[in-house]
């Protein structure tokens, strides 16, 4: 049964929004809608159009006769913007200070539109690079990793520091807590990860930057490379030096006066490293929506 | 400036899978799009039909002044039957079996795509019936968890065996594990819970049902309601009773043969309580697409 331009443009869309950088050949899409080629093409031009005009993302078309197009998940600079200045205000309520400086984001790592806009922004840094997977650590990273995945549409691994019955074999690498400086261990399943991967590290918080350089190692271990390092937050260190230098924040937690209650979060190094990076420009949306929120 | 149907359409479906159960005004879209209200209506009548004949989730329109469209998930039953049926192949493999009896998992809660159709699956189940809340035990149950929650747009709380510096003041509840039968506890971060909510209960494995319990325990203690509780994968139990009796498993892992190694994984009972139902009749959602796959 044919489809109509209209019916085809809607099932397009959500199958190109549940299906990220996954490629659909032309003929797929014309045997499917029973449909012609050239119908086809110029329903993926209109998408195309609208998915720039309104920062929802790029739809790379490939032409010729093994072509198709795949979805790229982004997000705009201005939604990207006002995202991290809103999480800004909602970290420096004083209501989240924890004793021992701590910041309370559990409700935010549980809460899908905040998980929905951390996913597409690192989806968006890494737009271009190949990435096989993404890496944290339990249980606060994996929120991160799996919104990061869902985009990307690859498998994220989970690090952790006990070991479990139900991973089968693991590897485990020793490293230094960055705050405490203690030796601490983590481990990874063996089969969780292939040789020769390309991985993203991702996780909630970074103070000393330990976790993440053991996270380094493990991915040696593993004879992988990693392709860079994003967190939600990263909190200034006073004492001792951060282990980790190359990395991107959402959030910096620039201030936290334990004894007055009082805690100031900024925007970390994330919209700039993203959005005045002259090598993004040519990812570059467009005009955004505001939609109705 | 006003919009063309052909990209209202488009930007309207992904307004509505990027933003499930949010109600939007018919007002709010025409104001948006600098469009009148009937066509408003006439492209909300296409996504409907669209959504309804795809299997892609129910398009509910509320008509009248105060009227709008809200998007609410859900899964074809043929789309639900193949993947039951696709994992339980997948988890009979004999390599997938660990020493204790236990199952291999973390690669496939680590699979976007199997994610989303565990996702789709949970909120299907669950239409109709007021959710405030998903709660798991950390680590495994946690992307199940955060894949519902995405598609009923509802917060998800994790539950912990270990205590965290970085969560605040906690409730802990003590419990019975079902398969070794001691005393465990676990904890829940005071602020991450509303008295008086409706919690849905997921997790990866079901044994004897002790978390389970232990979590329904937790609800008690916030004085909230258990909606339901669906697990991933549940495996008879062969010693000691099951501690819960009503609860629903996409998969049910039936015999594992430790000495010979070998693994037989069949459908749980997902697909009878939800598919064969009369009272979820009325939510059938007609035709369904194979999409590309």
């Amino acid at each position: 049964m044919k489809v109509r331009r209209s019916e085809r443009l809607i099932d397009m869309t959500s199958y190109f929004l549940d299906h990220p950088h996954k490629l659909v050949s032309l003929t797929n899409f014309a045997k499917h809608y029973e449909s012609a080629k050239s119908s086809i093409s110029e329903d993926l031009s209109i998408i195309k159009r609208t998915f720039a005009q309104r920062g929802l993302g790029i739809l790379e078309t490939i032409p010729g006769a093994a072509g198709g197009a795949r979805f790229i998940p982004s997000i705009g600079e201005k939604e990207a913007e006002k995202f991290v200045w809103e999480m800004a205000a909602e970290l420096s309520q004083e209501s989240r200070l924890l004793p021992g400086g701590y910041v309370y984001l559990s409700d935010l790592l549980g809460d899908p539109e905040v998980l929905r806009h951390i996913g597409r922004m690192i989806a968006r840094e890494y737009i271009g690079r190949q990435i096989d997977a993404v890496m944290t650590v339990a249980t606060k990273g994996v929120p991160i990793a799996q919104s990061v995945a869902y985009y990307l549409n690859i498998p994220f691994v989970i690090v952790r520091r006990d070991s479990k019955i139900t991973e089968g074999s693991t590897v485990s690498v020793n490293y230094v807590s960055g705050s405490s400086e203690r030796i601490e261990k983590m481990e990874l399943s063996k089969r969780s990860l292939d040789r020769g991967s390309h991985v993203l590290i991702v996780d909630d918080f970074m103070k000393g930057g330990g976790t993440i350089n053991g996270m380094r190692s493990m991915i040696e271990e593993f004879e992988s490379e990693v392709v860079g390092v994003t967190v939600f937050a990263e909190t200034s260190v006073n004492e001792g030096k951060r282990l980790v230098d190359d990395y991107t924040s959402i959030l910096n937690v620039d201030n936290v006066n334990k004894s007055g209650g009082s805690i100031h979060v900024s925007a970390g190094n994330y919209l700039e490293r993203v959005f005045a990076n002259p090598k993004k420009e040519q990812v570059d949306l467009g005009a955004e929506t505001n939609f109705f929120n």
